[in-house]
This record gives C-alpha cells, sequence and structure tokens, in this order.
C-alpha cells in the first residue's frame, strides 16, 4: 500500500479510481455561490455495499437507497446538501424517487442503479424543481477530476472538504480506493448527519463488498460515533466498477484483507478528518479503554467518557480534571471494580487502583492536556477486551455553530 | 399548605423548622472569604433518610452517609464545599471518619448521628485539619437563623444560595419543612455533584421518612437527572425530629399523603432552583413525553431529548429547529411509529403523524423558543403512559464555567 500515492491523488477523491467521474455545483438550496449538488458516476455499473443509520425517523433518501440497494447495484449518486428532506413525509419520498428516476433516465440505466443522499435541516420540503432543473449542467460538468468539487458539495457546517484516495495490489492488479465524507462540527453521527461515499475499481463482488464495508465502517466511522446514536441521514456507500481488472476479490482471501484493511484506512482517513475538521474543535482526543469483560462493555465506557460534555469542556479548558473520566467510567452502567482502574493520559500515570496520584502526576498531565491531540486510556483491570473511541473538546464555537446552525 | 408562610420563610431554609440550628463559615478549603463548611443541627436527635449516587464511583462521605443511615437517627449534617473527596481511596475514608467523629464529639452524641457531606474537585486530599480546627467556631455560630449561610456555603459553581420552607397542618399540628441544595452550572447531577438536605419538625418513624423521601426524589430531582446517571458525591438527606408535635405519621394514612406532597413540592422547588440558577443557563425548558408504552420508556425519549447537545444549542440560539428533538426521538433505544408521532412547543403543534406542519407552524414555534421557559411536548401514539424532565440550554458560559471550573 504506497502512501505516496495516497496522498499525491488525495485531492481527486471519488475520482481516483478508474473510470469514475464526478462534479458539484450550486442548485439553489443554500445561498447563491455555494455548491449543494453532487454527482459521482462510474462508467459502467458495479457492485454496490451500504451502511445506513440506526435511527428509527428515516429521512427519504435512506428509504430509496434501502431500497434500491437489494438489487446489489449501483452507477449513480446524487447528493444534495442545505436539506435532509427527513420528516417530510410521502411527499418527501415521493420527491427523493423524482430525483433518483430523473437521474436514471439521464445516465440512460435502470432506477436501481441510480442512488441519492441528503443532508442538510430537517423538516423542510425538498427544492426538487431545482434539483432537477441543474441535473444536465450537473452531468455536463462530469469530470474525472471532479472528486474535490463534489467533495465540497455535500459539506454543510464543514469547514473543509474530506476526500482520500489510496492503492495497493490486490490479486494481480493496482486497486484504487477513493472516497469523500461530510461531518460536522460535532463529531457524533447523533449530531448531525455523516455522509461517506466510496469508490473503488476493484474487481469483486456485492456481496463480498458489503461483508467489508461493515468492517471497515466498524473500525472507523463507528469510532467516532455513538453506535445506534445516529441521525435520520447517516449514509456511507461503497461504489465499485471492476475496471482495474483485478481477479474477483472472494471473502477468506488474502486479497479479501488487503482490500479491506485498504477499504478500513481510506474510512478512517474521512472519520478522523471529520473529527479534526470540526468547526469549533480544538482537539481530537482518543479514548483507549482496556481490560474489559467483553468489547461492548469497553465501548461502552469508552462512549461515556467520549460523550461527557464535563469531560470535553475539560479538553477544551485544558484542565487536567481527570476526576470527570473517573465519574464517567463510573456512571457507565458496566460494572466496574473501582479499586481496579487504572487512569493514564499519553502513557502518564494519574489513577492507579482506583486512587489518584496526588498533584505532582496532576502537573505532568496538565502538560498533556495542552497537545493537540492526546490519549486518555482507562484499563478496567477486569478481562482482556478493549475499544477506542476518538473524540473532540467542547468549545465556544461549537455552541456557537449549533446554536444558530439555519440561520 | 400556606405559600405565604413559605415564601416569607424562605430564606431561613433549614432552620425553618422548630429546633434545627445552622451555620456556615469559610474554613480555608476555598479562596478566603468564599464559606465553604456548613453545618446543619438538630435540638435532638431524629429519624434520617436518604437517597444516594448510583455512580459506582462513590465518594468517602456517601460510603460513610450509607453505613450511619442503617442506624436510621441522626443528629447533625457538616458539609464541605471545594473538595469533593473522591478517589481518594482509604486515606479519604479514614479523613470522612475523621471529621465525622469530630463532629460527634463535639455534640456529645454517638457517630452514627453524624452526617457528612462533600462537593468540589475529585482526586484531591480533604483538608481535614483545616475542617477540624475550624470546628469549634461552627459550632459556636450555629443559629436558628443560620439557614443562608449554611446554603451559601455548600454552594460551588453556583450563583445563588438555594433554599426552601414550607408548611402544612399535618395530624393536628403545623408541620414545616426546610431544605438547601447546591447544584452548578449544569442541570444533570452526572455532570456535577447535586447535594440536598431537608429538615423537619414533624413526628414520623424513620422507615416512614424514608419511603416518602424516595417518591419525592423520584418526583423532583431525577426529574431534573439522568437516573442511574449521577456523580460520586450526589445526596439528599431528611433530618426529622418531631417537635411539631403532630400525631405520628403512619404510612398509606392522609397525613403521610399530604406530608410527603409537602416535601415534594420542597425538593422540586430546590430542583427547579438548581435548573434555573446554573451559571449560563438562559432557559429552563420542560420536557414531556406522552403515549408512551411505559413510563421507562418515556422517561428514554424524554432523557434522549433533554440530554442532546443540538436540541440544548438550539435552545440557547432561540433556533427553532424541531427536527433535532424528532432525530432525538428517534435514536432514544424506544420503539417508536414515526407516523404516529406529534410534537408541540407550548400547546403550539409542529408535528402530526411524523410530518412537519411547514413553514407558518415553524415560524409560530419561533416565538415560543424566545421564551425563557417553556414546554416540549411530544406524543408517542403508543400507550398511555408519560413522564417528564427539565432540561435547560447549551451556552457559551455552559463551556466557560466547564472549561475553567477548577482555576
Amino acid at each position: 500500500m504506497s502512501t505516496e500515492t495516497a496522498k499525491s491523488k488525495h485531492s481527486q477523491g471519488v475520482t481516483a479510481p478508474k473510470g469514475f467521474r464526478a462534479a458539484g455545483i450550486h442548485c439553489g438550496i443554500k445561498k447563491p455561490g455555494l455548491l449543494d449538488l453532487a454527482l459521482v458516476v462510474s462508467d459502467r455499473p458495479g457492485p454496490i455495499a451500504g451502511v445506513f443509520t440506526n435511527n428509527q425517523v428515516v429521512a427519504a433518501p435512506v428509504v430509496l437507497d434501502r431500497q434500491h440497494l437489494r438489487n446489489g447495484v449501483g452507477r449513480a449518486i446524487l447528493i444534495n446538501s442545505g436539506n435532509a428532506n427527513a420528516c417530510t413525509g410521502p411527499a418527501g419520498l415521493a420527491a427523493a424517487r423524482r430525483t433518483a428516476a430523473a437521474l436514471a433516465k439521464r445516465l440512460n440505466g435502470p432506477l436501481h442503479e441510480a442512488f441519492i443522499g441528503s443532508t442538510g435541516v430537517i423538516g423542510r420540503r425538498l427544492p426538487v424543481e431545482r434539483i432537477l432543473r441543474s441535473l444536465p449542467e450537473l452531468v455536463r460538468q462530469l469530470s474525472p477530476r471532479g472528486g474535490l468539487s463534489a467533495a465540497k458539495a455535500i459539506m454543510t457546517t464543514d469547514l473543509r472538504p474530506k476526500s482520500a484516495a489510496l492503492r495497493a495490489d490486490i490479486n494481480g492488479a493496482v486497486v484504487t480506493i477513493g472516497g469523500m465524507a461530510k461531518g460536522s462540527g460535532m463529531i457524533h453521527p447523533n449530531m448531525a448527519t455523516m455522509l461517506g461515499y466510496l469508490t473503488t475499481d476493484a474487481a469483486i463482488a456485492s456481496r463480498t463488498l458489503q461483508t467489508a464495508l461493515i468492517e471497515a465502517v466498524n473500525a472507523s466511522f463507528n469510532c467516532i460515533s455513538v453506535d445506534g446514536d445516529t441521525s435520520t441521514n447517516d449514509t456511507v456507500l461503497c461504489l465499485a466498477n471492476g475496471l482495474a481488472d483485478n481477479r474477483v476479490i472472494r471473502e477468506g482471501t488474502a486479497g479479501y484483507r488487503r482490500f479491506t484493511d485498504l477499504l478500513t484506512e481510506a474510512c478512517r482517513t474521512l472519520a478522523l478528518a471529520i473529527c479534526r475538521d470540526g468547526e469549533g474543535v480544538t482537539k481530537v482526543v482518543k479514548i483507549e479503554v482496556a481490560g474489559a469483560r467483553t468489547v461492548e462493555e469497553a465501548r461502552q465506557v469508552a462512549r461515556t467518557i467520549g460523550t461527557s460534555n464535563l469531560v470535553k469542556t475539560a479538553f477544551f479548558g485544558e484542565d487536567a480534571n481527570w476526576g470527570r473520566v473517573m465519574a464517567a467510567v463510573g456512571r457507565s452502567g458496566v460494572p466496574i471494580v473501582p479499586s481496579k482502574i487504572a487512569l493514564s493520559f499519553d502513557g502518564i500515570a494519574m489513577v492507579s487502583k482506583g486512587v489518584g496520584l496526588g498533584l505532582a502526576a496532576e502537573r505532568r498531565i496538565a502538560r498533556v492536556f495542552r497537545r493537540k491531540e492526546f490519549t486518555v486510556r482507562v484499563e478496567l483491570g477486569q478481562g482482556r477486551h478493549e475499544a477506542q473511541l476518538w473524540t473532540t473538546d467542547l468549545s465556544f464555537d461549537y455552541v456557537r455553530i449549533n446554536a444558530s446552525y439555519r440561520s
């Protein structure tokens, strides 16, 4: 896997793999000048995999994509930003179908090969006409170098477009995976829609691709999110077109392993970009929980720490208030033994056997709190399972952008 | 129940009932001039009831109070602010015992009649000597008008002392309940220690008092808190001395009902004072969830809405972003039927059958969002159970005080 190549092709994102074109334009949902409509198209249809929100209130595009995904074949993905088309009822679903149908017609393909996505304000009627009116121009602008403008067009409160591109030799050919994503000032999908779109020229069956995508998402996007705690629109799609001409990737083979690792790295690059990019984010902190009886218990403890407003404001204030971390561990709902807990910050011990190690240790970890990125590690001393989660601080800007998101 | 009396005696708080004295002084834990040590004493020992944190990481004073509570008799409560005496191990527990022992000795009573409380920074060694040194002066200052200074001495980030006093004719006598509490800028006990101390001159058995207190706390403090989601120190104690000379209150009687209602009103007065007082709090919002299959499911939905940072920042920004409420309902973990959900703000319908009612409705609820206090009501349409929760907005000041709590 050559990271050099990855870097050099980074900006291309979804158009890095062979046979993909993309574009992003302004169709009139956002303020004039802001890109708000993105399109990604493969030269030929291919296997597509998807992972969606666990939220029971589901946006229209998610309902439609889930239906189309049953066929396992895709060719194009059309995404608008500025309007989530959620809580819009039957009218919203009809609007979603109209856009997908118009896209399929444009590409002279079956409806089920057209996928769509929306992100933005909930409960507003989707301005379908503006999208349909802009579709011809959008298709005209499709280009093998259009990855970046597509990544820009799916942004909401994001400060920077997020894209990735990685390559590796797999099954006798150079396989490329490209991707783009949008998050927001906040890290947790439950706090803002997270969209991720991956493209690859790998030859792989749709079922195998689905298995690989689930594994990759669990080790990336779900490590910066609260499991089962997602927005109405969260979506990750991966479209493959086989143009790399590698021997078809099959589950349980070395090729599958290499492909899934590459896909995981691409997803993790995008997931961490979402963390770092957030407006208001001044720190990205990795929460490591070890010594748990089960992975789920380790995740639960990590989640409780990583979502504590007191912990997150302490990060922002660079206040080495480790007691807030201990309190979070104690209220996580996971049975713990306080006298077994150890706590360290970038390897500097602060708590041993549940007891604080004093002001000298506190002064040492205070220096860690001043770093832009650091790791909080909790040892539960109850088992051999662990989990990790990336979180951010809670800052003034977090409040500012979310207090006035729609204005 | 005469509210006039309640108001007029309000400032006295814990010293409003017959036979209670209190005081608050500076013993040297906080910065000079700030009260940090409070004492409440009954002229004679009496039944005491208590409710404590569910956190598995428990502060030393909670461990000690739980032991002493087994005897069901109390006479004095000594509380320090500025230091939580949590995560301090065996040394912390020894320190707690020393302060309780010194208090018992001063009052010439048995150890188990002495209760203590601590609130402040976690993991710092309790400066016992300063507390012991100040005890004689504290006892000297005990006064039937000392309720307010005691209420001041238990404050941490609180802006105002919180006390209450209510009276009612119960079982042939005028019974008074007094109380004081401390919260913080945040509403949820999981985010900061919440202490509540109630006093009454009612004649009541300790077991009956315990039953009444649990009922009162569930309908008050636990309605502004995340159940099972508390700090290392949370404590609510209620001490009774029988000096009102009412016929002893027995469970299942009209007298018990009147007493429990009075106690509930006192607790709710203190709980809402904690909400309103919070530094950084500009709004107090009541979350009502109805039409649930069970009370627990109603609570779960209310909690998810009331703890959502996106919902709370929208309150602060007076942004009628009702979609965030819908998203919270959908990710609460409670099985719901989106098409059955109704959402209203101070009675103004915004969502019906899961669908937004449009911009006109949004303009109407936008006016509600500008109010200092309002109610968000969610109808799940699945059953007859409901729950309510009071929450606050998430403001710049919330971040400010918590980013620099210890400095």
